[in-house]
């Protein structure tokens, strides 16, 4: 069973929690057990489980990646001015799996499930989701 | 088929090696051909793929993201101190997947599966390890 | 449905192109919906998602990985002079789980598929591709 969700980005660098969709699409398979696949599409994006107790985490996040990785020194740049995005989205990757366990995900209290944006905003972003039933 | 192995760790950041129980879940498994998805619950740990023919490597591991993510510096530590143990597990990330073959792992001959804490010392750790059969 | 892709690389730190390799086995495989789970073996080897559109991308990520990364700082060195490329390699990681969409892989339009070596040259590296049915 597989569902797309489909988002927009509003900034260049954003960290948005879809945790609320992935749990909405676990409960509509009615799937039991086995594992959710997760993937970004979209080479300037990724997956990140991470902490949204407070919005000071994805801050974090993306602060620590802009510090690593700055803007505007990449070969790339010369092309399309995203390089540093490209870095970010390859070093994060587009993929988690997380498994499924008596019919809910199985994220721990404080994982919560992001997809980052580095070259944003976006107007058509998608995360396809797939789930594979362990019989 | 999925497995839940407890852990607990006794540094700040460690690397504890859990390929022995994770093989011992494979063969009772009795599962030939597929996949093992391996998901480390909680906010500030991770699963890493890594070499542990010495101590070394896992101490350089610790050491490298010690350098580019250090303690005291981000706006999460204004709330639990832990920023960097956020960082550090969003970024090494919490799932795997390995093929298993004709019963076994198919790990390489150095590679070997890491279970991180980046917010220890802890008494009740856990990595869910879900087998998924390939018909 | 397994089959192990081959490769060579030909410089310490290369990212070669298997999209082409991936594409084929998904076709072959006569799957038409589930995922394909990409697992490179090799404690000094890993898989990108990355844009192929251009050599500068690839390049971009050679060059910051040695930056944050340096050769010949690490204890592990003393034992093979190899530190960095286990550290490049557990921070990439080797697995990624693509899926299969109407029997085609779901990458988007500028997504390619990297093995990355950071340990080359290599003659006999191996990604294993394990194609799970969603039926």
């Amino acid at each position: 069973m597989r569902e797309i969700i489909t988002l927009h980005s509003s900034r260049r660098e954003e960290l948005i929690d879809i945790t609320i969709e992935v749990k909405r699409i676990v409960a509509k398979s009615g799937v039991k057990n086995g594992i959710m696949s997760l993937y970004a599409q979209g080479a300037t994006s990724a997956i990140m489980i991470q902490e949204n107790w407070d919005p000071s985490v994805p801050t974090d996040v993306i602060n620590f990646l802009q510090k690593i990785i700055p803007k505007g020194v990449w070969l790339h740049d010369a092309q399309d001015g995203n390089g540093d995005s490209h870095i970010k989205a390859g070093l994060v990757g587009p993929s988690e799996t997380i498994p499924v366990i008596d019919g809910e995900l199985g994220l721990s209290q404080w994982q919560n499930i992001f997809f980052c944006d580095f070259d944003g905003p976006r107007s058509n972003r998608h995360v396809v989701c797939t789930i594979m039933k362990d019989e």
